[in-house]
């Protein structure tokens, strides 16, 4: 079992440092509920050189990718379809043959129970995207690596595109059929609960809420995008009130992790301050990333470059002015 | 064949003239997409007697169900249980055994392409609900008449409930293994296009909308509920424009099938004026129904029975006012 677990693999993409911290939450959650299968993350140039040594303390490999690097033969097309960059390098997954199977997690996903059962699924098998339920939603999805696939995928890219733009159109292109396929095709909603589902059916989230194996936050407000207090840990809403909410209970869980992860760097690796001070700190609030509301994969992404490695923070009095700034002791340095 | 197609009956339910309404269009479009199979139409006492007559017209038959009137040993229990009411009189149409099968459509769906195909379908068949799509939406689903499952169902009414307090709930708790049942018991979403869809996932749409055969108008505000342009017959929009985004597209289509029934009736039947009147009348708008938001199945529901079978009428300037009055002339007589 071992060996066939070493040939199986959970994979994720960060494509800028604000995705790289969702991967590491994303990594640290997997580890947490005991996975035995590989953790390999495919990251590009525009994720930091201090936060991929981060990301190493939780993922077994990094892959470095990029769309231009890559020597196949679509090269060539592919320059002269810029739109398409981006989703082909999620593409990437599927020429990791090392792994026999893979099951893809996005960066902005967070793992709430063992999930290594997925690793019994054929391809493809994913969960529905519940704006079209008879697409799937490219969130988590069950696939097996092989160059001849990623070649085909490649050849419908650019024979066909991708009718939203981004990889969930293509891939349902490419697997037209998943529709038609049996029952182990699907996952069931709790293994890619879009994080907002709470309020669009909210008798079936109470019935079936607590089954919830991995969340998935759809919204275009990441949960490193969301502000902290560092005293008490909770996430600060733009409404000025913590609610019970269940929406806002993941973006808490996501925090969590990440508390967890800050506290253990800063005490045993930097030697630095606790992250949640005591007394004087009791309104100072922590949020890492950017407010702006960047694009899934932006390629062009330097505003979070410096602000992801060192926090950023301002009074609670502060939250409506542009007026922030840095102190330096309870920084939570991910380096 | 033709022995088969008796045998096999689309099914609605109407509980307040409101939804009758809906069935009366529901059923008009589906002659005109010409089904060959029977229509058989549930109401309730409170489907006034003239709108039973308009039904008739376009229904082969009406079934006239109530909870209290059913003869089966459920009812004593029933009785301690007011609020599954609603809910068991959709279950009535288990009870319609002198079909083989049967194809169940909410009162609120529209019907733009020929569906005879779901006859095709075993029991239990349904699309997900885009809220929780682990779940059916139990607004278009095929059934099998049977004694037996109508038993079954009242039984697990009466033990388990409806964890949403419909026949959602209750239905996708008695079929809850639908959603590990093969692909053939899954109708695509275009059987069932949540008619807000357009909005949740609009590349999607683009790309399949035109395959769409059934329209279900989830919202809480329902086709009747809009007012018209008498002149133009055209739908009037709370911001005061006709928009050309696909949700308001099909609140149009549902108008342009009653305004053709009004007009046939008028014309034909009570001989008099057409319902779009030129000249003085250009600024004439038609609302039928309420403005408030009527529960779905509410049972007490008597702000509709004048306005539905009045109309209501007011000029393009009193929108915000609640002055409205009555012009006898161009009154669309529904009987």
């Amino acid at each position: 079992m071992a060996g066939r677990e070493n040939k199986q693999a959970f994979v994720s993409l960060a494509t800028n440092n604000g995705y790289a911290l969702g991967a590491l939450v994303l990594g640290h959650s997997l580890r947490s509920v005991n996975t035995n299968r590989q953790l390999a993350l495919m990251i590009t140039q525009e994720v930091d050189s201090q936060v991929r040594q981060e990301l190493l303390g939780i993922w077994d490999r990094l892959i470095v990718v990029d769309v231009l690097d890559s020597e196949d033969s679509a090269n060539l097309a592919l320059l002269q379809r810029p739109d398409l960059g981006i989703t082909f390098t999620k593409l990437h997954a599927w020429k990791l043959v090392e792994y026999e199977k893979c099951v893809f997690l996005d960066a902005d996903t967070l793992v709430l129970q063992n999930v290594d059962d997925l690793f019994n699924r054929p391809e493809i098998s994913a969960a529905p995207d519940i704006g079209w339920p008879d697409c799937f939603n490219s969130g988590v999805f069950v696939f097996v690596p092989s160059i001849q696939t990623h070649e085909a995928l490649i050849a419908h890219a650019l024979a066909v595109g991708s009718f939203d733009g981004g990889d969930q159109g293509l891939l349902n292109s490419y697997f037209n059929n998943w529709l038609h396929l049996g029952p182990e095709h699907r996952l069931p909603f709790v293994y890619n609960l879009h994080s907002n589902s709470s309020y669009t059916y909210s008798p079936a989230f109470k019935r079936f809420g607590n089954d919830v194996k991995i969340v998935h936050f759809i919204g275009r407000k990441k949960p490193w995008q969301y502000t902290v207090n560092l005293e008490t840990g909770k996430v600060i809403h733009d409404h000025g009130i913590i609610s019970v909410t269940s929406s806002e209970r993941f973006i808490q869980q996501w925090w969590d992790v990440y508390n967890e992860i800050a506290a253990h760097r800063i005490t045993v690796v930097d030697q630095v301050p606790r992250v949640r001070p005591q007394g004087s700190f009791d309104q100072t609030l922590l949020q890492i990333g950017s407010d702006s509301e960047d694009s899934e994969y932006s390629e062009s992404d330097s505003i979070h470059e410096l602000e992801t490695l060192t926090g950023r923070f301002r009074t609670q009095d502060d939250q409506h002015g542009p007026h922030n700034f840095i102190i330096a002791p309870v920084i939570p340095h991910l380096h």
